[in-house]
């Protein structure tokens, strides 16, 4: 027996908390129709939760020293952009929250809770908070979060939310009129580059990268593009053609292309085997009759074939 | 207009990382199936990321100062929390993780993932992780958080998750014997009473906090007790008998206990009447007789009803 | 061997049902955008539902008599609430079943479903009935249900349960003009104050209720408040001042509370040492290079670093 | 050990794709509120993947060669199904995807993207494309399929499944205005029907096939009706009347109905019972007393039950 | 303006309980491991809250007299088999439930918890109770309930979900050893038959009822069975042979079968169009040349692309 | 207006089936504890459906023709790799499948069914078929689908996915001990390494593609690195060291790095800012005070602060 206890395994992590927001939130009106959309980076796929979490988790598990240190500082400052934008909801929803806790004139709330989307159910159900929904309502889910434990692929994974991150917000940016909200979006839009910049840093320090993992691909698939999807508009480019891709579109050779027969098969005991026929005798399907069927029953109507009852 | 900039408004949160644990977790040897129950608290209903996510978005959008900083404070304790775990179900999995990198002789390691509950999906599918699922393999969801945006309803449902966490934190020490583990887990057990204790002060600290919002019940169903569930065993107990208490166990008494005919109504417009009433029409069930239906026919055997396939 | 037959696993419980609602509904007009708030409280979160599956399912596994009945009560009256809530909605939305059932005029129809938040939904996909939805058309689930089995944990759900659904309902009280739906809002509201009367006696009918559970807390760590949030807005309250707390506000005394050097260790057998050192040798990170990455590329653009294709 | 290897077995499955659509789809201008409802069918419980999935896990389990060959023709359509309403979506979302990527006037594009219930989602989150979400924004769940491995059940839920979408193509038939979707949908609409043919054809072909499986019934209890909802409006007709229905309205025959005491029992060891008893004791109900409860120190107000703090 | 009260509508539901079983329960013998599957009829898809909540919810938007007194007859009925089915689990679960609470030697409880699939998870978390979960530990979800609020499918619907539930109670019963535990199943199974005879009763009460709903089928398409599998297994039976079935095997006549050219086309204003040339001209793909990749970078090592880091 | 109909919207897309697999599977014998591991490629968030979803709703919404291609082909390459791993699944349990139809010994099936993790859920649920659930059994939902609609970012997430891919399969090849499951498994292992090669090619097809999407980041936080994290351990690499990256570790300059307050701030109306005091004073914490709690109740026991009752 020996310890693990290398100095990344020894001096992991706490957190900590500072009354200042990474970046200044100045709103400069209530507007629960777009603290709606702003749900989607708070609680959505894309969404702040999602990248901390992603990288927490990869960061928990991981051994490499250089590794571990990065994730870690990621995912903190991801929790800090939650805060952020979960600000930026809470000040949005702040005109809301009154009349919800204090009571309004009936038809005038009923109409400001609806006018946009989903903002109702932030409004109603969360009394003006910020919570953890996309902007469509979903709860969030750890079903977002795609770690597996294996850097070359995480880090890879880790790249794309980012990208995908960086684009939700441009897209946020791009339905937003208040000045001080876009300018926040743009600070948390750019810091997804930054990150994206990391990670591709931290996955070509592995070498080598590609493929991923240990096991080798069999070589007569690697190179091997099927054209599968045949027709007018069959295109070609440098993800099919030249640099060894060989274009497999003849449609008998992307069948059983292990030369084999192209079937499934498996060993059965004699006493599987006498199952499995009896359960398929009993439910066997006759091909040779026409059933009369409730269909037929159903459009013929009822009074054909019932009688009246007694 | 106004600028809302009261000092909590002002000074708000970001979070900072240092590389200790709040914990230190001596685990004593790898077991995978310990390691699959711990999950429980890790991404499961009542575990840590649930009580961080809940004491933080209530912490957003709290106006009061005091509460805001207790559920900051708290929120931040949790996501340390939220670290130990995770660290104690890393090491536990330890063991399996080489294996799973790098390959082993083929039944040994499908025995040992498969030993014990969804240790194997732990071990699989987050190579050796910690996954945000519960102990049965249930992704973590936003469904878990129960914060509504009203102080004493939160703080009740704060004084309830800590309870129900306390609970879950004796369970899984009574199943584990490595004695590093739980010491641990009596740790995080032992701060689920602490925060309790304070969510306590803070729901009294709000006079009165009972009924809880803002408008009344009415006073004739405020005292009432419906016994609606009758024979041998029915009980007395203070919550049905003294203090006011007014037990409802006429049958005739439970329904439309407004006085009214116990339906339900609406005016409708003539084209909208005229409307339901089509669609009634064309789908009026006929009582009056027996109709054939496809439960005969698949009883008879389709012989007799159907014909000869042409 | 000897037969668990107490009087209360003897004569449980069965369901029936009358035909008259325990509280008549008279909605003035149909308005299916009020139609998609009620849902809140019939498939969403806090609603009847959740509460009727959080008593019956505590109920199922009680032996403590009184409890047992006064569960099997509860969740009997919420299964009624259930109805009331539901014949709300049905009512609501009478309006639109017609008209999707029998066809309108194309653009009249698309407007009226449109016409409120997740109304469509309501009217489109469940033909003007009552959906298990919450009011932002995410469907119920058993997640919402926190039911762990232990009596002084589950007691303190309910009261929690019961109010956030009182807050649930006075906000829908709110947004309601039609008198006969407030009417019967306000009647719901008010048993779930009855309830959590009935829930509170209980809890303190077990004595002693706190801590929770059978295993004590460690002296140390029961009476700390660890200020985790430290910046301008720190604030004493009774939930960490007075009454014995012990504030800890030093970030050294925040980490390795135990007084060990705040990292995870696991003993590991040669052969896991062995295998993990491969892993992380073969993905080990070099600190010492600054790689080309796919970001590097992706920004120069592909030309300089790529060939014409042949 | 012999080889199952008949000819179903032998020759199962590969997918090709040819580029042309199965239907024509002819949109006459963008509409994203209408895009938006017609997700029901792309990623709604009803919807063209859930039908997909539901015959493709028959067929791979099936191995009656009839049942097996019609089930995937059938699947197959539905996949390209699948295709043709998608591509509904993505027409109608042409004028929002060029908008969100290139940045439009800000006020304009905000309007655009919540004037229709979730079309923003669709829009903002997905850039313009068909998700695999129904018309209220939740994601599509494998929940939706019913396949359990058993033809005469899972034709019965096919035949179901089938009679669902039509009905829904109806219903978004019925709010389209635009032709060229309407002629689409009515496409798609007329070939649940056929598929609802084949399928009930399918399941009279098996003989008998009611009641479904393998076990009888208990003869005391298969023609018997419970009459558990009583008062006025008590109906009589086909499903309880005539053809050998017994009624039963006496409320204590409907309990206990096998002629045991209507108690669950189960024999505990010694050990389980003392242990049980132990918990038991420990957490009962003192009903002879009445605590004060916590929702008596809420509304009494916590000065009086408080001390001014040191 | 005129209201909609006739019988049914005025004289709708209330429930109560009494506290006798349906079917009495006496289980010989704790087993966990069997409880956990058991779970399948309790919170599974095919199981009694899933068929409850499907009748409920059709019974409260019927406004049929007959089929909403026999849905509210049979959804009440279910919940009763949930009490059952519930009873069954926790009596199953009792030797667990004490042992839980008041401790035991480490290794024994662990050991027994986790012998069986999921039955940890109804242990550990829910204290021995009966969760709301399936046998695989997936939290109920309303996606279950497939109501959709048309009769004539909603009722087939309601025949498919008992034959489910039937074949699911028959594999129970396959799996169970208890004579007790099989008893009470045995009952529980019955039932479905008898609920499949009156769905069928009520369906075929309804004439015509096939095609459901009121829009015809295109006639084109109505009879016209497309071969879409092709290969070796071709089948032929009555699905897609005699009674008017005419094949499509030819391909080309699977595609684009309105005789139109397959495409999917919409008319666009010029700026649609010109921001969608914008986004098409700045994410346009080059085919003409052979980028340099990540992978390549990634498999040449970084070495040869990247500098030593200054 | 005009029409958008260049040829890749006007020939799209339509699937073929044929009935021979892609890949010949040979299982040796039936193993359905095995068979629930291979689920993960089938329902899992990294599995084939999840693949061919990803890939096929890009391919709706792409405009750009060689892109459209590509995606479609690799979308139908992966419905033909569900239909091989389902194959395998239903071919692993075979023999499970006779036994549950015909039913056996009750503990022999018993003990087979719950030998493996979730095999039980499989063969009970499904009846031996292959369902879409992962190998801990959570249902596959549409969340796993990270499609945004913007091909700089989906093309990376198509590399991620890939890469995740390969790794899962790798393991799954790792834990099989059947040399025709490993073969099969390896040929779909290989496929997705000529995936991520041909997506690599795409995406740096564009150019440029870094950073995604159209809006620049702010220059002033595109190079900064913040050292969150901090302590024993802190690493220096290319992801933070040398290439113009700038390292911020002072706490102070990590908090409202834009020069402002770090608050969060909006301009509300008088009668806002009115109601939101109301609801303040309303829900006011006391700090002055130390007010008895419930949780003092119940750590003194109800004796002391309780009436006999009356």
């Amino acid at each position: 027996m020996q310890q693990e206890n290398s100095s990344q395994e020894r001096d992991p992590q706490m957190f900590m908390h500072n009354k200042r927001l990474m970046y200044t939130v100045r709103v400069s009106e209530p507007n629960p129709k777009l603290a709606s959309l702003m749900l989607e980076q708070f609680g959505g796929p894309q969404g702040e939760l999602a990248a901390a979490m992603r990288y927490f988790t990869q960061a928990l598990a991981e051994s490499d020293p250089g590794r571990k240190d990065m994730l870690m500082d990621i995912a903190t400052e991801e929790i800090s952009h939650l805060e952020v934008i979960g600000n930026i909801i809470v000040m949005l929803n702040r005109g809301v929250k009154g009349k919800m806790a204090e009571g309004l004139e009936d038809g005038e709330l009923l109409s400001e809770i609806t006018q946009g989307g989903e903002s109702h159910t932030t409004s109603l159900l969360f009394g003006g908070g910020a919570a953890l929904i996309n902007s469509g309502g979903a709860p969030w889910t750890a079903a977002y979060v795609d770690t597996i434990g294996e850097p070359t692929a995480d880090l890879r994974s880790n790249i794309a939310a980012e990208a995908r991150a960086k684009i939700i917000y441009e897209r946020l940016m791009n339905v937003t009129g208040d000045a001080g909200v876009k300018d926040a979006l743009g600070f948390l839009m750019t810091r997804e580059i930054a990150h994206q910049k990391s990670f591709e840093k931290a996955l070509y320090a592995i070498s080598p990268n590609f493929p991923p993992g240990k096991t080798p691909g069999m070589p007569n698939f690697t190179n091997k593009y099927f054209n599968m999807s045949q027709g007018d508009g069959d295109m070609s480019g440098p993800w099919n053609a030249g640099n060894g891709w060989e274009v497999v579109t003849d449609r008998r050779e992307q069948a059983a292309v292990d030369g084999g027969d192209g079937a499934a098969t498996v060993e059965l005991s004699a006493e599987d085997s006498r199952l499995l026929e009896a359960a398929a005798a009993r439910t066997a399907s006759r091909t040779d009759i026409d059933p009369m069927t409730g269909a037929e029953l159903g459009a013929d109507g009822a009074n054909a074939s019932s009688r009246r009852r007694r």
